[in-house]
């Protein structure tokens, strides 16, 4: 008998019709269909589906991370706890692909671009048969939501997640055409601070939900150092 | 009588199964389809399409560049040809749109990372309504293609254009967690110095026609410095 295919496959930014023609036909087809949530919450993968078909048979197999935010990503433990899940991810996973059984992990966005699925492709990819499908980056839905060229010619575009420290980020966006930072949350104000350093507050736009219906956008000038959502980003558009 | 609406339609980078389930209603549903192409060849966002049906009485609209490499691009003449290019296919387009005849410009990858429908956007959304619907970007096609999970974590991604100088390349390229070099072709040479300079050739992957059926990946170091296709694109992961 032989083993399942791996597929990791892009969800998008959230809205639905997002999705590629290729992950629609995927997800249509196999038989096991995972993914990752916080513990207690839906998986934004899994809703950025919305209503599209799944095989009447097929089995959805949630990965639910054991911790999130409550632990420091840096301390040894919160380290120690995230490699132990994706081990026990990719076993659970394996058992399916030993059976026989195809496996689709969806990832939001692109699987490859900050994306949990990566842990468990290079988990996987020496043993089975693997296909990334590539998603709609939440950058990609934010700048179309804005109307907003992110970068044109000769332009240089940094994507920079909100974790640097301050100093870092400010250095980086004054170096650069165009920028889009990610992993905005709780960092607001000091990705504010350093934006306001680097000189580029004029263009900068603050996109809350890109493409899904509850979504907008503002300049980041008009936006309060309230903790922004999980699914909100700050783009710098090279184009003047 | 209302105005037409204008949509930017990103193609993705080229397997037409890579369109998104927006893009395909879309596309299905105008009545005027555009696209960019250099004259004498076919338009390759066209070629994205594949077999998608299009509206029976479409008509569609090439938009055929009066010079791409012939002259420099940093010639004045050059400047004013494309600048007079993008008016007179502005009016054209704006045409329709005052008849009330949506119209849809195909965009290779995403219509706002480096895409000529930009130069369209901003000269027709004062006056029309518009929507951008976001593409799969070349780069997504070739990191997925690759099997190559670009950045991770706290990670800096560059997009740099492989027409900036060597010196520069090198610098950017040095400075970052992980890199995408676009506009390869026959910036190769210059490309891989910059390359060696950096310190990252033992992990950068060559990448030709991403996703296509005549796609292929390979190391950069064993890649000659024959001239790059233009759907080609050297990738820098992150992830060691």
């Amino acid at each position: 008998m032989s083993t399942g295919r791996l597929y990791g496959v892009g969800t998008g930014p959230g809205d639905p019709e997002l999705l590629t023609l290729k992950a629609a036909r995927v997800l249509g087809a196999v038989p096991v269909v995972a993914h990752f949530a916080k513990r207690g919450n839906a998986s934004n993968a899994r809703a950025a589906l919305g209503g599209l078909p799944l095989r009447a048979d097929a089995v959805e197999l949630p990965l639910l991370y054991p911790v999130t935010t409550e632990i420091d990503r840096h301390d040894p433990c919160y380290k120690r706890k995230i490699a132990d899940f994706y081990e026990a991810s990719a076993a659970e996973i394996a058992r399916h692909l030993e059976a026989g059984r195809d496996v689709a992990v969806l990832s939001e966005g692109d699987p490859f671009l900050y994306g949990s699925y990566m842990h468990l492709h290079l988990r996987l990819a020496p043993r089975f048969a693997t296909e990334v499908i590539p998603g709609i980056t939440s950058m990609s839905g934010a700048w179309s939501m804005a109307g907003a060229p992110i970068a044109q010619g000769d332009d240089v575009l940094a994507v920079l997640p909100g974790t640097l420290p301050e100093e870092e980020l400010a250095r980086r966006l004054a170096g650069v055409d165009a920028a889009v930072i990610l992993k905005v949350g709780r960092n607001l104000p000091r990705i504010r601070r350093a934006i306001e350093a680097a000189g580029c507050m004029d263009r900068a736009l603050y996109v809350e939900r890109a493409t899904r219906a509850d979504g907008g956008v503002e300049p980041l000038a008009a936006r309060d150092d309230r903790p922004a959502p999980y699914f909100s980003l700050v783009l710098v558009p090279g184009w003047r």
